[in-house]
């Protein structure tokens, strides 16, 4: 029942198996992820694995083989757009999307990862999250490619990762505004935890200093990446007596937030405030008015991180870290602002 | 390298093997969905597998094993809403969603058959499409049980399927809209190959009867479930001088198209004219007047399906053709007629 990998690679696991005393069969179980070993033979058998330099080297699956996906929840738009793109280079290329969902957790578990190398995936794509050091390491002994597709944290250099140009769409967001002739324009940024938050709260300070405008502490807002923070923040703002003309947003939902915050307030958008969100997930186009956004390639974005782990398995890329291009899409939110 | 499957079922399998003059490891090659094996001799295996009434006993999966949803595509709010049913309940069962489009067939292809084979899902779920009987004898053979959700045709009556109450929620809407005061009422229907769009419209059909109107054919559209389509259709019917002061939609993105209509004709939505949808996809809620629809369970229709097939795996079901229940969701863009 047991299956050691044929060829040059079985001297390697005997030789595993001797060092660690145990049997050939148990080192297979440790590396195809299977149940009937010892939490400690397990970790003696993974260390040993890893510090032999062992890799499996096989012959490219079948097709119908898979490609893992793990996305924080399958409750946003945001996930359902980066499902799409994983799914249309998974389709193409003869594979199956196998899809789990974090829930609650930050990252995927210890139940995962045995399940991931049960099923021997030929490659794995995670939205958002990372991996700890130790799921990174059994992917790699087991030659499972992984690519991050918009890393939250700021992952180790070795990580493969795909994300946006989160910054200069900051800059983008907000130099509309400015051509529009706004002056008071505040921001409602996302969890500062992620690094795209922080990213495109830093390009909407570095435009206003462009302008020689300064980024009044008063007129920043932020919150969980939701409508109701969206609506919270915007409430706030737009109560002021000095309320601004215009509100950056940390992402779309954000920004339907704030546009319900202004209706609920009597002010109109874009005549009495213009609105701009980030994503172009889409609720924003069938917003009414339609928001004006930065466009955030997430399709697509989803889409190089496959094709990048499926071409990582054919030997190291150069490019495993990229960034694509955000644009801004105007739409019916944003306009001049209402002369005093 | 080749796997029969252990215990009593070993002797049927050497039984075929011999009936077909090939080896036992042939059988298992078919078994698995693995190539090898000539098109004729795999059909032959095929039918002495069906006819021997040879089905797979095996053990429950460990935790890991695979549920196969064949979805139409990823580009609808609607079949969103049934990965996240499916998903959510392949979760908690132990169990990892894997996910195929279908694109632009209308049927899995054989490629996607060999590939569920070897990858020996604990169960599949199919959303609107229908398997072939080749199909299903296949998966019957495995013991892989299977459930389609929202079936498109009018599926035989061994297949599993999990609806909604179509024909109720039609007339629902309609009685919504006579409670309101309305007589002239239109309706955009969906494909007319779709089960689900014929008894929407019988819906609306038997409640004109039920209140004594006559159905116009004059105020009768209809096309694919799309907005485009739906702004079509609304044009039409809301350029007649006698246009209709309401009109019931075949799904949601059909009424938002029709709402585009109107309001491209300078008419007020529901002040001019009443619209009612059917799914409550989340664009509904989203809209701008927020629209009254027929909820569709999608979710619950996707869970119901899920938790059938994996029980089917136990043993036959009671039960396993439901149709679960829609209901009105009043929202604003209904009202009274205009008086006139």
């Amino acid at each position: 029942m047991s299956e050691p990998p044929a060829g040059p690679s079985r001297p390697t696991l005997d030789a595993i198996a001797q060092r660690a005393a145990v049997s050939l069969s148990t080192v297979s179980k440790v590396l195809n992820g299977r149940p009937g070993v010892s939490a400690p033979t397990r970790a003696r058998v993974e260390e040993l694995l890893h510090d032999s330099g062992y890799a499996r080297r096989g012959a490219l699956p079948e097709r119908g083989g898979l490609v893992e996906l793990v996305v924080a929840d399958l409750l946003s738009e945001w996930s359902v757009e980066i499902i799409r793109g994983v799914e249309r280079i998974t389709r193409e290329a003869g594979f199956v999307l196998a899809l789990s969902a974090l829930g609650d957790h930050l990252e995927p578990g210890g139940d995962w990862i045995s399940g991931v190398l049960s099923r021997k995936p030929v490659a794995v794509i995670l939205q958002f999250s990372n991996l700890t050091a130790e799921h990174r390491q059994r992917l790699r002994t087991r030659n499972i490619p992984f690519v991050v597709v918009d890393p939250a944290g700021d992952p180790p250099p070795d990580v493969p990762a795909i994300g946006a140009t989160n910054w200069a769409g900051g800059v983008t967001a907000t130099r509309h505004l400015l051509d529009l002739g706004h002056e008071r324009i505040a921001v409602v940024s996302g969890p500062p935890d992620l690094m795209c938050s922080r990213a495109r709260v830093g390009g909407y300070q570095s435009a206003l200093a462009e302008a020689g405008l300064p980024a009044d502490p008063a007129l920043a807002g932020g919150g969980e990446f939701s409508r109701a923070d969206g609506e919270r923040e915007g409430r706030r703002l737009l109560d002021r007596a000095d309320r601004p003309t215009a509100i950056v947003c940390g992402n779309d939902l954000q920004a339907l937030g704030v546009m319900d915050a202004a209706f609920a307030l009597g002010l109109d958008v874009p005549g009495d405030v213009s609105v701009v969100g980030f994503d172009d997930v889409a609720p924003a186009s069938w917003a009414r008015p339609a928001l004006t956004t930065v466009r955030q390639p997430l399709q697509e974005m989803a889409e190089v991180a496959t094709r990048t782990a499926l071409r990582l398995r054919d030997g190291d890329l150069e490019n495993t870290r990229l960034e694509l291009a955000t644009s801004l899409v105007v739409r019916d939110s944003t306009a001049p602002p209402p002369t005093r």
